[in-house]
């Protein structure tokens, strides 16, 4: 782990691996992919059964691929192993929102019109959802954004939400997360890095706030609420 | 792994470790679990620095958590481990839409307003949207459908869907997944469990047919197109 920055004819690949499922499978073929200094960036469970377990490895290699693709065939449990795309490739960056259905809904308008427009210039953005209702609730689900892969933004859509959620929120900005939350009562929108009124205009601005392909800065804006 | 059936007295548990990031983090975690015949269900790696790597583990363990904690604290690469809720618990089943811009979002308005009511009375679904264009960008796309953890149902959104997608709709439905088409021109309908005309009515569909708390079941339809 850790070797992007000094190998920079490092390849990413995707590599899906089918073997016999018992305990101690993911150990062993991390076993391998550590022995060919591989960097493992991403890993799926995709099937966990005692006839196949099926498992999704994101690797930086330092060497050629095939090499490690060689070695894995090569233990008694492996029964095939895939070459395929990476999910960050196909899928990219993810805008995670949630809150009540109707402004949920509203605000993933805008965010998936917005992300279409970006994905069109070869950005890679999803928008992901989750309605749900009460305080402990949604505290769990923002704090859980911070072990989603791939997440760049949160927005809260909601009427009301305070108390443990706006914790919530502190917490996961301070890992790096940028939180967009409608105007509504209760003090998570004293929280949030962004206040936007409109929740078709709130999902529009968190695409551009994590689009590569928008000029949208949030440092750089003189008012946080819209 | 696979040791899910035999053990009913099995927890399921969420675990963020903190470690020094070097090649190999993951094969020595992986070994401590192994030996606690713990089942890994579900990893992400949350950070990959030289200086800390995070990563989650959910993991399903015979015995008492406290002791796997306990062994995993002993490396000496690992600084710290936490116990969290796992993102099953949280976030549950996936329901992927991908497409136009235009018709995903109004898929989603759908698929959110009816994810609302089932979680509401204790149903876990979200709803997890990509605005895609051309027919090997969705081909990809719809693919890697089958290695997202959690996904239980896809809606395919647009005008024109065919070719290379329509394959891959094949395949994907072949391992599990239920695949949902709006109307559309193409040969995707014609590959889909389900054609549905209206995009509200195809995401509120694609809710029901995973939610537990819905009685609609695909199997027993008498027609396939709405």
């Amino acid at each position: 782990m850790g070797k992007l920055e000094t190998h920079m004819e490092n390849q990413s690949i995707g590599l899906v691996i089918s073997a016999k499922g018992r305990t101690g499978v993911l150990h062993q073929l991390t076993g391998v992919i550590a022995h060919h200094e591989g960097d493992i960036t991403s890993v799926e469970i995709l099937g966990n059964w005692p006839a196949e377990a099926r498992t999704y490895f994101e690797v930086v290699v330092p060497g050629p691929a095939e090499a490690l693709v060689e070695d894995l065939r090569g233990l008694a449990i492996v029964s095939s192993v895939e070459m395929v795309k990476t999910l960050q490739t196909i899928y990219g960056k993810r805008i995670i929102i949630m809150g009540g259905g109707a402004q949920v809904g509203q605000v993933a308008i805008g965010a998936v019109s917005e992300a279409d427009r970006h994905n069109i210039r070869g950005e890679h953005i999803s928008v992901d959802t989750i309605p749900l209702v009460g305080e402990q609730k949604l505290a769990d689900a923002v704090r859980a954004v911070a072990r989603l892969p791939r997440a760049k933004a949160l927005v809260l859509a909601g009427a009301l939400m305070g108390g443990e959620i706006e914790t919530a929120v502190r917490e996961v900005r301070a890992q790096g997360l940028i939180v967009i939350s409608l105007n509504m009562a209760g003090s998570v929108p004293d929280a949030a890095d962004l206040v936007v009124t409109d929740p078709v205009q709130a999902g529009v601005m968190a695409v551009m706030a994590v689009a590569e392909t928008a000029k949208f800065t949030l440092q750089r804006l003189h008012r946080r609420v819209f």
